[in-house]
């Protein structure tokens, strides 16, 4: 008896959640629901069907959980919530500051609905969060510290391509090796959002665009680099294509704390993936998380949940006391 | 409202749980629990009594969280179910292989009592278990490793102390740099005993005992020494006190696993401590979890319980929507 999941979208995340499903031998992969005409969209998994959207109501009783895997900025808001009346539903929603209204919508619908939803899964927010909140909670006369990369940031890379000249490009978001020693260190440094981060563009320019012109524009872009030490390489797009097709991640979060009668002993807590596919990864959480919402909805639960409301265990397909024997 | 703690046995371990319950608003020291005559026992809260174990049925009313501190071998073992009868419990036993009995019979205690008992919390097994558990539920494809170090070992300590010529020492574990990267190259290596960590041990010698004899019989101990390689320093009684009186510790709990249909694409992720006080970090997470139990039980609920079955939330003194709109 294998957990039957849906996956909504088939990017990046669909692609992700199909090869994770794959990886747990308690899942199985029921089918794909797409926008596009199903007939246009292959999938790998030949035992699962490829359906439109508009066919989702159909499989209510024939899939255990929806892993929905669109964009946090337009799809999530609304697909979330209207899904949950219906399935059990995951989601990788991370635009940090709409959660509170996002959680608020998809749990009136899970409970309307008795299905349970869990948001905002995956890395950051996801694991990272969790070690956050893990950090602050052991140590709390601390201070917390999340570095990004190395890695492929998609809306820098989607800024330098806005710019006129730019034929084609790709960012990464690189951490500052000195200032994550400090931290290592217990010196609780200040950082300032440059001291934290630098930022490395590789450009392809338009036929007879003007280089210096492009890397002005980049490096002065408010809020996505002015903040910023970055650099710009001009390449071509077979480099690009060759050097820079795949989409790595990853990040350390810190925490520095202090504890003794009178804060005369330091610890450190570190957390760090080093990813080859951010989606990949991602859709690996999503799935850990997915068999959590199948677990939580057979024993009754229903409403919206996020990582922080979900006990370990439920990730797991082993049990209680296999977990205890063997990972404890 | 705070939470009250009680404390028994004021070693090493229930010194930091007074420390780390001064930096928790939320909760106030009610009471140590001692096996010695209360009136030689100084504690560093003014407001706490000092009792003797004997007391404890008296504070039945008085107490929310009882933090256990003895040993493993031999006192949790009997404590912790006894005590589970009548209070809300935590403790930190750590003898990995015994674990599912103590947890039998904490729990049938724990539920005759209709109390919350959260067992094997700290370092390891506590948070580097639950990173095993974390990481095993995202990349179920992949390897787990576990480095301790560096930091001072208890038990190979006492193994040095118990050497004929030897008067005093202290034994570091140090994981191997090379096999650490190795890991997070993403090699997955397979590591022996020897290629993992190696033991350096600080011995004074008692007036007149033979250096080399004590060297090789450290060298050549079974179980403690003789699959590692093992450096031993002789000094003296001074420099042992002056530079070896710390009781520093952390590790590193890796998982080196592939995603993607054809498992094309690898990932690290990585939890690491770096602890000045071994016993007052182990101490924070014990308070953390107090705090669960007090939430758990208040909730009605009831039983035995390992950090694998505690959300995260509940470690925390803010409330969900707090923790959603901050930490995730």
């Amino acid at each position: 008896m294998s957990i039957k999941i849906g996956i909504l979208g088939y990017g990046n995340l669909g692609r992700g959640v199909e090869c994770a499903v794959k990886q747990n031998s308690d899942m199985e992969l029921a089918a794909v629901f797409t926008r596009r005409d199903p007939s246009s969209v292959k999938i790998l998994t030949s035992s699962a069907k490829v359906c439109n959207v508009s066919e989702l109501n159909d499989w209510k009783d024939k899939i255990d959980v929806v892993i929905i895997c669109g964009g946090s900025a337009t799809d999530l808001p609304v697909q979330t919530p209207e899904l949950a009346k219906s399935f059990n539903v995951i989601d990788s929603f991370d635009t940090h500051a709409r959660i509170p209204e996002h959680f608020a919508n998809v749990d009136a619908a899970a409970k309307s609905g008795k299905n349970v939803a869990i948001i905002s899964v995956g890395w950051d927010p996801g694991m990272f969060s969790l070690n956050r909140l893990y950090a602050n909670c052991i140590l709390p006369d601390g201070n917390d510290y999340t570095f990004w990369g190395k890695g492929v940031s998609q809306g820098h890379s989607d800024a330098i391509r806005r710019v006129e000249g730019v034929k084609n490009g790709k960012q990464y978001t690189i951490p500052v090796e000195a200032a994550l020693e400090a931290v290592r260190n217990g010196e609780n440094p200040e950082l300032t959002t440059r001291q934290k981060h630098t930022r490395e563009c590789f450009v392809v320019l338009e036929e007879g665009a003007d280089a210096a012109k492009v890397e002005a524009e980049i490096k002065n872009m408010p809020n996505y680099f002015s903040d910023y030490d970055t650099t710009v390489h001009f390449i071509s797009e077979e480099e690009l294509e060759r050097d820079h097709s795949g989409i790595p991640h990853g990040g350390f979060v810190l925490r520095s704390g202090k504890t003794g009668w009178n804060g005369e002993n330091k610890h450190i807590i570190e957390y760090s993936l080093k990813l080859d596919s951010n989606p990949e990864f991602t859709s690996s959480v999503l799935c850990a998380y997915a068999r959590a919402a199948y677990k939580l909805s057979k024993e009754g639960q229903s409403g919206c949940k996020t990582v922080f409301d979900i006990a370990p265990a439920y990730l797991s397909a082993q049990s209680g006391d296999e977990l205890r024997a063997h990972l404890l």
